[in-house]
């Protein structure tokens, strides 16, 4: 195959297999179905993708868009665009009905669990930026590390999202920001 | 079949169906499985239980063990002894695994979506309880409400345990009962 057709290919095997986890999550991914639909064969899947968990991994590390960290000169601020933007993110974005599957298979299958680390780093990052960017200007330190704050706004949010199904808005993010900021 | 014989019956079903949703989550369960193991026959588990949604709702339902809300006198320690208890269960509770497999299938099965909604409220009671309490005796009110507070202290601990995999500790617990009650 010429390498354009090979990208073809590859990219109607990750459509369909992100199409199929969106629909049943990785329990409900099936190798045939993805082959079926995508028009690729098995044996093309495999000599790209060597396992079914190289496959959700690949298709799974595609699932975030991560925005560039702002820089509004505040700490404050620049948290309060990170968690507005998640906050929108958790209400609309197709990937939170992924996610939980992912979550769920990490606690058994430890390619899973390396590629959720993978997967939680990189959506951190821009926070971590945001903090180092502070440190680097000799903001007022918190008394958190950057971590604790990470998990102080985040948490909350997701907790929402996955477990109390509760509305995720922009008064309980200023809420969360003004509770982790002592305001 | 004596009363006796079908207590029997349903609890070797019950203890089976926990192991294996332990084991594999709620897409690793198998009633042919069930069945065979606990040696109850798969027509009798059908008359107890008439799906396995039903079944798999009686084995979760016995998940968590609440405990009895604390009664100090003061909703700051309320909240503390029920933390600290909560992110005992995270470190050591058998369910912290099974947990995400429901949240997983209740983005996609109704029945499983008000088993984990009725699930949640029952964790959740012993918080509600506490903040009652407090404005009984007209402690002074907290500046957010008890589902933003329960969000405020358990998310973060959540977050820890199923996404950051970050350990969930006292010196932990007590950042965020400082943070959410301004101390």
């Amino acid at each position: 195959m010429t390498d354009k057709r090979v990208e073809r290919s590859k990219a109607a095997v990750l459509a369909e297999t992100y199409r199929q986890l969106s629909q049943s999550g990785i329990s409900g991914l099936s190798i045939d179905e993805v082959s079926r639909i995508s028009g690729v064969s098995k044996m093309t899947i495999y000599r790209h993708w060597p396992s079914r968990s190289a496959l959700v991994i690949d298709a799974c590390s595609r699932l975030g868009i991560v925005s560039e960290p702002p820089n509004t000169g505040s700490l404050r601020e620049d948290v309060r665009v990170l968690a507005t933007d998640l906050a929108d993110q958790l209400r609309t974005g197709s990937w939170t009905s992924i996610y939980p599957s992912i979550i769920d298979a990490a606690e058994r299958d430890p390619d899973i669990a390396a590629m959720q680390s993978e997967l939680h780093k990189c959506f951190m990052k821009p926070f971590h930026t945001v903090v180092e960017r502070a440190k680097d200007r000799r903001e007022a330190p918190l008394n958190m590390s950057a971590d604790e704050l990470i998990a102080t706004i985040i948490g909350p949010l997701f907790f929402r999202r996955w477990f109390s199904k509760e509305v995720v808005d922009d008064r309980f993010v200023n809420l969360l920001i003004a509770t982790a900021f002592h305001i």
